[in-house]
Formats: C-alpha cells, sequence, structure tokens
C-alpha cells in the first residue's frame, strides 16, 4: 500500500459483491474481499475480483477504510453484530441490503458506540442468478443506488459512501430508511410477489394440461416471470423484514387490478384502451428516462 | 412461377407479418405481401421481406396456395368477410391472431361456403413493439405455434398449415379453438394485466414521489414490466374476444395472490418461502423445456 489509495473491504462475493470486485478494477481503490468460503476467496483472487484477502476477516476489518457488506439483508445484521468492535474507530461501513431501516437501526445500536460510522445503500442491481459464478463486471453500468442517512449521519462517512458509488458508475439518490423501505416496496418488492403469483398461475397445474401451458408460455412470460427464478430465501428475507410496507404496496397494486377487472367484467373495452394507453405511457416515458446502456451481460442474462 | 414453389400471401406487413417475410427468404415459399399502405408494400419488395406485391389484394388472393393473415383481431375477421369470394376454391388461410374461437367461427361462417379451407394458427411471438420497423427475420426462432382445427378441418389444408410453421421452425401444436382461448388466456393475456398494473403500482403517482420511483425501478422492473408497453388498441382488442376466459385465469391468480398476501399477513414465512421455491422450480423447469436460443434480434428488444 505504496500508493494513496483508499482500501474497500468487500464482505461477501456472491452476484452483487463479486460484480462489485470486478467493477472496480483499474479504480482509484485498493480492494479486499473476504466471504466465508475459502474457495470463494481463492476465486476471487485469481480471478482479479480483488487484490487481496485473508483468512482473518479481522485483520481486513482493522485495515479498511470503507466495508461494503454484501450479504442477504439478515447476515448483514449478523455481520454488524458479531464485528462491531472489529473495525477501527472512524471507519466507514455500507452494504447492499435491499431493506434499510432495520440495517440502519441495528449499524446505528452497534456500531456508532464504537466510533464507527455506518451509511445504508441500496445499490438497484441484480438479476434473478445469485453466488459467485453470476457475477459480471457491468451489473452496475445502469443503476441508480439509494443511500438512506438519517439526522445523526457523520456527513464526511456519507460523502464517501456517495463518491464510492458514483465511482463505480451509479447515480446516487439519497432518501430517508423508512421512506425507502416503502418506495421500493413499491418498485421492487412487489414486481417479486406478482411474478410468483403469474409463475404459479400460468405453470401451476397437472398434466397434460402442464405441458400444453410450457408450449404456451413464450417470451411475455419469460421476461414478466424472470424474477420468479430468483433465489426464494433472499426474497423471503426480503419480505420479512419489510412486511408492513409491502402490504401496503400490495393493497395499492389490489386497488388497480380490482378497477381493471370491473372494467373487463362491464365490458368496457373503451376503458380498457385507456387503461393500457396509461400503462405504456407510464413506463415508455420511465424506459426514456432511464436510457439503458448494453452491459455487455453473460448470454443467459439478457435471453433467459 | 417457372419454379415449383407454392405462393404464401402474407397479408399485413407489420412486426408478426414483415418478420413472416424475412423468416421466409430463401425458403420454398414463393412470397406474396399485402397490406394496405403502399409505402409499406414498396418497402416490403425493398427489402426483400416478400417476392412480389400488387395494389390489388383480389388480384394477389386470386394466386395464392396460402394466405396468412398477419393483423389485429377484428381486422382478421373483417378481412375474411369481406374477401371470401376473392380466394379460389380450394386455397388455403389461415392467421396468426391471438385469440381463435372468433375467427375460426368466422372462417367456417365465410370461407366454407366457398369451398376455402381456413385453419386457425397462433404463433407464441411477438415484442411489446409493433409495426413494420419492429419486424426481423428471427422473431420465430424459438416459437411454438398452436394450431387449432375442429372436426370439420380439411386434413390436406390442416398438413399445409402445419408443414408451413414447420418451414420456419417452429414447433406445432395442435388444440380445439375454446380450449387454446382458455390456455392462452393463462400465459399470455393475464401477462398483459399484470404487467399494467404493476406499471401502475409502481409508477402512477404525482410529483415528487413518482421522480424517486423512476430512480428505484430497476432490470426488474424493466422485464416485469415490458409487455405494459405494447399497443394499447391490440390488446384491448383480444382481451374484448376472450373475456370470459380472461375473467377465469384472473380469478386463478386471485386465488394465487390471496394466499401469498395471506401467508405475509400471518408472517408464516417459512410457507413464503416454500411459495417462492414452488415458483421457482416451475419457470427454471420450464424454462430448461423451452432452451431459448439466441436470436439476434435488434438491441433494443434484448436490453428494453
Amino acid at each position: 500500500m505504496s500508493d494513496n489509495k483508499k482500501t474497500v473491504l468487500i464482505v461477501g462475493l456472491g452476484l452483487l459483491g463479486g460484480s462489485l470486485g470486478m467493477a472496480l478494477r483499474n479504480s482509484s481503490w485498493r480492494r479486499l474481499g473476504w466471504t466465508r468460503r475459502k474457495e470463494i476467496r481463492e476465486w476471487a483472487l485469481q480471478e482479479n475480483v480483488v487484490d487481496a484477502t485473508d483468512d482473518d476477516v479481522e485483520q481486513l476489518l482493522a485495515t479498511a477504510d470503507l466495508t461494503v457488506i454484501c450479504l442477504p439483508v439478515p447476515h448483514i445484521i449478523d455481520f454488524i453484530r458479531n464485528h462491531a468492535n472489529d473495525w477501527r474507530a472512524g471507519a466507514v461501513v455500507t452494504d447492499i441490503g435491499s431493506v434499510k431501516e432495520v440495517i440502519v437501526n441495528c449499524g446505528e445500536s452497534y456500531l456508532r458506540p464504537e466510533g464507527v460510522h455506518f451509511v445504508g445503500s441500496h445499490p438497484m442491481a441484480g438479476t434473478e442468478k445469485s453466488g459467485p459464478a453470476a457475477a459480471f463486471p457491468t451489473l452496475y453500468r445502469n443503476a441508480e443506488t439509494l443511500i438512506t442517512p438519517i439526522q445523526q449521519t457523520n456527513q464526511a462517512a456519507l460523502d464517501i459512501v456517495t463518491h464510492f458509488w458514483r465511482d463505480i458508475g451509479t447515480k446516487t439518490v439519497t432518501i430517508a430508511p423508512r421512506e425507502h423501505d416503502l418506495l421500493v416496496a413499491h418498485t421492487s418488492h412487489i414486481s417479486h410477489l406478482l411474478a410468483l403469483a403469474l409463475t404459479q398461475t400460468a405453470l401451476d397445474c397437472p398434466e397434460p394440461e402442464q405441458a400444453r401451458r410450457y408450449s404456451a408460455c413464450a417470451t411475455g412470460f419469460r421476461d414478466t416471470s424472470r424474477i420468479s427464478s430468483s433465489s426464494p430465501v433472499m426474497w423471503r428475507e426480503i419480505i420479512e423484514h419489510n412486511q408492513s410496507a409491502i402490504l401496503t404496496a400490495m393493497q395499492e397494486f389490489e386497488n388497480h387490478w380490482r378497477r381493471l377487472r370491473a372494467t373487463i367484467e362491464k365490458r368496457d373495452f373503451d376503458g380498457l384502451e385507456q387503461e393500457f394507453g396509461n400503462g405504456k405511457e407510464l413506463r415508455d416515458n420511465w424506459l426514456k428516462y432511464k436510457n439503458f446502456k448494453k452491459t455487455g451481460a453473460p448470454e443467459w442474462r439478457t435471453y433467459n
């Protein structure tokens, strides 16, 4: 460490953590990495996902300027609790968890007393795959990162975390933890429940009907249902930690759904066409804003 | 027409018809094409989408061995009614409409008296785009075509239609028209209503909340909502012609949805994890069966 590079420690080297290490190749950050399984640590070193690793996570925590915890939500909480006094005072810690209130509260309870600065983050990036083998360097290319400071958050720590996410090319948006959880319930979490129920509606039936359903599911179904191939444990955990916001979003979905059903029941097809027009306009405008760039993701990503 | 090629007439040169002409390049079929707008007919000729066209559709209908009507559902019905006695006796007519009972009934009523053989088809192919500019030669690459003969269908005509769809590389499946309509209500039509209601849930809100929703919608939303960018008129018409089957599929979706909501309400997260596991298994098995091949589709198709 003879240069002026800051040191980032990536804890967890799955889809999010592994891709983060890859995205930071040739960056201004020196990358440390750690994950529970030794063979993944070795893989990460061989594949230039990280610059250094160590069997002893405490060793790494003691030297990191910034730590990004890339674990499933309950494991983020456990990791903070178990390692609260392994960081040096003044270190900055963030995470990638899909819920924020419970994690930020944990950071406040366990890290603030140690003089360690916690700032919650949620980069809106992912695929239906998980694990190191699913990682790729451009996962974050089109992403925006929601950062969730609170009143007490240290400003310098917030700046470090904000610049970190900008360094890998994401846009950053600041939002309070509870508002974040309600926001992503509407934009992300609910779509996992819808994709699940759609998959069950289309495919959960006995033979020989299922064989015909197989034939009649095409690319529309493939894409609309894609995220129902995500990790069941991960999504159980996210919803478990965001129950009330998700029930609110489900209620809003049901309001729209019931209105659509009533429109169809009373054969108000002019009204239905207006609804479809409204949906198209909403999505097309969003897509224009988003202006997704090609990511060069592995082929399974774009044709699955 | 000095060779032995059979002549296929493609009526309508939008996404489905245009892509069909492109898929038939260098095939054993001589391609005639017709659509209402002269500039599209000229485009199709210039771009080798068809081998020949004519301002006068009756001229073309009189010479076609097989006609494939690639129009929106109500236009298919109108076209059959208006041109019933323009085909020569013994000609074979099929279509690409997303509903079949109403179209097959129309074929029986108007074409059978003229000695013209109608066989309903529904290639499970499409994107959220429409029109000639959205057409591409590999649209049908991974598709299965549902063919809907009835008791009275002429066997030779059924064979011609079946071989036609196999010639462009689709798998063919035979199913009765009414069963088809119930089938696709579950596998295709309902997903358009879900994508619509999801888009409204995620994005239909006033500023400044909408700006935050924009940021928090990412690739999961992009894919789950993709088909809500489809043509509002087209989907209004499909649902208008398949109302009762769609209400049945909506009811089945609601049964799954209510069960999921109750599971979350009572905090039965082990049960929720089992539901997610069930959905993942259903979709992953279907995906394995489908084994989608790369289509070389335009980039908007794969990153939109």
